[in-house]
């Protein structure tokens, strides 16, 4: 592998570092050469992680201990707020794609509102390039710091946007009911995460108050051009992993739900991620766990002039490590499915 | 037990079946007299249902075995669509509570169309009471024949009733997001029903087609005095139990989510089995689990006029058997709880 | 309730403890005048457990503050290890039920080399009284202080003891595979017990140093007049209760399973929380969920002079709580079944 | 792909149908050219398992309608007790790997025993090679016929066969106690394998009477020498696929754990799927779920002279579909990962 793209891992004890790992060790033009976990410095990946074990890796190191020189890239799973620092105190040669919220939000004004703190790098916030890469994807293959988004905006803004774009739904009138598997809570002790906890129920958390929330509003509010704001609602599912959206619209007049899945359809065409299903076929997070795929089915609501959209991904891979080696694989021009070629595990 | 009320369970086989029986052998006035299951007739409750293992019971028998003069009063378990025939054939001096969908809908019109033949039992149709006993309790202490609501519509209704009634809510904007656990589709051998179908993902499913839409609309309609549409979207958990209706509602000018909370509050504030939860506090069905309660949140949304609901029960219990069993001390006169007073096995 | 009994709950905030609180709630002749909880002092018990909205009980307090004159009988639900301190300093006027670790090994040299520290109340030790119910029963009515068994000492040694009291069974050639659910671990911060570490898998832990086995070990040698050792296997299983022993016997000369079988069918045949399972018949973990019973198979291996025995239990219920409560009806001279009524929730 | 091996999948809408679609469509040797389903003929495979929509693959037919003439290599994935009449009916040119157990057992005699008739293709049987690849690699690269071992078999015949052939432990007293997912039942509409009555619970099954028990111990007796009986004790998981094994032995006089470990490591010192795991660590089935690996882990017991083994695999990839892929691999000579690097999808 001569030319291997050299790449180090920051955050490689929590989930999205294992996922970042499992993805990018079968990616032919990758080569690990640096993981990170500062807590856990000095151990293998194998203790932290153990279906890593047999395979050759660098040992966890702190980020301080990275000689930077023999880095080409680096992807950030660190969490929110540490991150900002980290990255600002990285050197110019480095491609970054960051998984952390940090970089997402463009106004550091809203960012100070919705995690109490200013900003601690607004210039590299203005460089940053919001990393949607279907549909930013110009932007990304130019940037050098790309955010990643987060789980649930991207399985909300996927199908959105394109209809939003074309005036076919009435920005004004949008619920996102969210659902989304355990891991999207990371490896962090909380009771809430503990299996007697999240186990045989479901609840709705972060109601009117999650961090999502501006983020999906942002991208949405550019796609219409002016403000928008819109109900989003998520739910912890008994689940490891997978996230689905349902979203309830209102179609302008005289648009059906046909036309929306015509316009997705078309938006969609050649995107190989992306699968808009057939009329009647309802997403199921099930089959799409474990790849980078997004599963998009469209239904008319008895109520009339309204619709649904279902948008279901895997919440680590579109949702988070997944995406991020797209945009890589779109930063460096490299086929985007290179290393992203997995077929859902069902069962 | 000299004054025992002798019970028949019809579908003893079933999962809402098993939990009248669970809920019943520990009823100080009930007693079981006849336990029918047509294809397993023959058979000793404890092989259908190995945790009855040494309780004594009578054998399973089909209908037409039953001795009806030694029975009072039935609790019918029966898939829907066999039952207003079973039902019209039984003696007068039984009460009956029905737990299918058999009796629910007023119109036998709006039946044919949902259920695909002409209602079979017009009269006893028409004799039927539904017995969504916080809000028809009257009724229901008078009826002979109870059509117990489906589990959707108890955990929709319960909460959006008084607030149409209050007309604090504009009924043609309602979206209702559900999420039940997996025996709601009871024992029935599908594949969907498969644990590696139904587990580690979700899913919606008869999307603006499940029958437990005109029900709801029936219910609602009636506490609006004009007919309305709702959007109701079912969705499967990867759990044994548990319901949670996600409700998005726009409220009338000036009403805020704590005007809603009050009305609920006031009009639930004797009854037992609902508790209005205090604000920022989400239900999880988990807190519920084997109980016949019903846990309710009210939330405001962001988008300025909306506000959300969340309604959590048990679908076996308040939206199944825990329920009938609460009707049937209604008819009887019994305390509303006798019977009921479990609570939540968790975790 | 003039004749209740005033019953303290210590270490309330825990699964045991809000299990007990489950029970004791609808036992006929407990009030509950005092629930500790260090750490969430001044909470109300709704705020930690949410099933217990809307029920009217004392709020949590530090053990310091218990006013133990309005007191009679204590169930201890603190950690292992700091038990033992807590109950030496009560008065002595208090019925205890322990059941925690602290009070069940009789040989403290054994209890400093397992638990890493010399035992501190080794008077109370002497008095303690080892309340396996079925096997100890009159013990258990004369005591003041009751060590509750271990969940897993509880599932292998009711099996066991019986079989070798009659000399059926090798005591030198005992396998026990035992699988327990994640509540068995508590509800303490561990990563082991995040969702996604105990969901989708299992594995054995604790492999020939889990502190169940000495206990187990004291009551078999018991049994058998000399000292013995045993394998003891503990698995990890995704659920949230339930405990399977899967026990590997070799029987002596002659004997068959069936002989084993009804053995176990005579010495328990009054006893109503014991089922031996016909002939054929594999308990399940979930048929006993909720309840304090236990569910015994027994089975001849095809391997000659070998047999099986299966014993299911709610490591929650008569693992624990359930079997603290049975402890104490039996030290008030209660009707043992009293307030442990309950049937099982299944689904 | 000029050189692709055209391969057809019998029985492809069974779960090891899908699993061998999933490994051989990213099988940079391998072209599907036939998919076999008799009930769903001329459907997509996409309906039947929507996780390969947007994937170009030939529609469902039945076996009678395949061109043989544009095959090379079967996968044959159907059900026990007819795969040998369609086997013997495919043209002899086809290489076969069979997942059935129509031709593991050697004995005909003991076949028609265990499955209730006589063998319908008694000469195939003779040129069956059983292919535990490990073990039997160059029986199985001079095959037509591969018999692909059973999952249970797979888990523990790999740690027992080197020890028993090293004659360091004892063949006449071995306990397998082991776990599975529920997969492993296949997608047939069974009732117990419904979500309600698979999962939050575990119990044995197939007690003395499991169909993989005869052809474990055929292939322990050969490695003995002689006929031997072993425990074996399948256990239904609430999980959808993983599989351990725990296995308890006894040692040969002055053998120890660490000796038994060093065996493994030693023989399996090359392998790329077998993970012999350090001392101290047990295997969980997680860590190799979606994988071909095998981890292994070996464990003194405190009773003097025996040990424990633990063995982890995913039932449908080395426990069926990836095994059969490692099997073609070594009879086409191709290198014996060829589309099986995935690596674990955790959590």
């Amino acid at each position: 592998m001569a030319d291997a793209i050299r790449v180090a891992i920051l955050g490689a004890s929590g989930y999205t570092g294992a996922e970042l790992l499992r993805v990018l060790l079968r990616h032919p033009r990758v080569r690990i050469v640096a993981l990170t976990a500062d807590r856990k410095a000095g151990e293998g990946i194998d203790t932290v992680f153990p279906q890593f074990t047999g395979i050759n890796l660098p040992k966890l190191v702190t980020i301080k201990e990275v000689d930077w020189s023999g880095v080409d890239a680096v992807f950030c799973a660190l969490p929110h707020g540490t991150t900002q620092e980290v990255i600002a105190g990285l050197p110019q040669h480095l491609k970054i794609v960051d998984l952390s919220a940090d970089f997402r939000l463009r106004d550091i004004a809203e960012y100070a509102k919705w995690y109490g703190h200013e900003h601690r790098a607004p210039k590299l916030q203005q460089e940053a390039v919001y990393g949607l890469t279907e549909l930013y994807r110009k932007d990304v293959a130019a940037a050098r710091l790309v955010a990643n988004p987060g789980c649930y905006p991207t399985s909300a803004e996927l199908p959105l946007i394109p209809l939003l774009q074309a005036d076919q739904i009435d920005p004004d009138d949008i619920v996102i009911d969210a659902k989304s598997g355990v891991s999207g809570a990371g490896r962090a002790l909380k009771e809430g995460s503990l299996y007697c906890e999240a186990s045989e129920g479901t609840h709705a958390y972060g109601i009117a108050s999650h961090r999502h929330g501006p983020e999906i509003e942002q991208m949405l509010s550019e796609a219409v051009g002016r403000p928008i704001v819109v109900n989003f609602t998520p739910h912890l599912m008994p689940m490891n992993r997978g996230m689905l959206s349902s979203i309830y619209v209102k179609t302008r007049p005289g648009v059906s739900a046909d036309d929306l899945r015509a316009t997705l359809l078309q938006r969609y065409a050649n995107e190989p991620f992306i699968q808009v299903l057939p009329q009647g076929v309802a997403p199921q997070t099930r089959h799409v766990r474990g790849t980078n795929m997004t599963h998009i089915g469209v239904f008319a609501d008895r109520v009339k002039g309204r619709a649904m959209l279902f948008s279901a991904i895997d919440n680590l891979m579109k949702g988070a490590s997944g995406q991020a080696v797209q945009n890589f694989n779109v930063m460096y021009g490299l086929p985007e499915t290179m290393g992203l070629e997995q077929i859902a595990l069902f069962p």
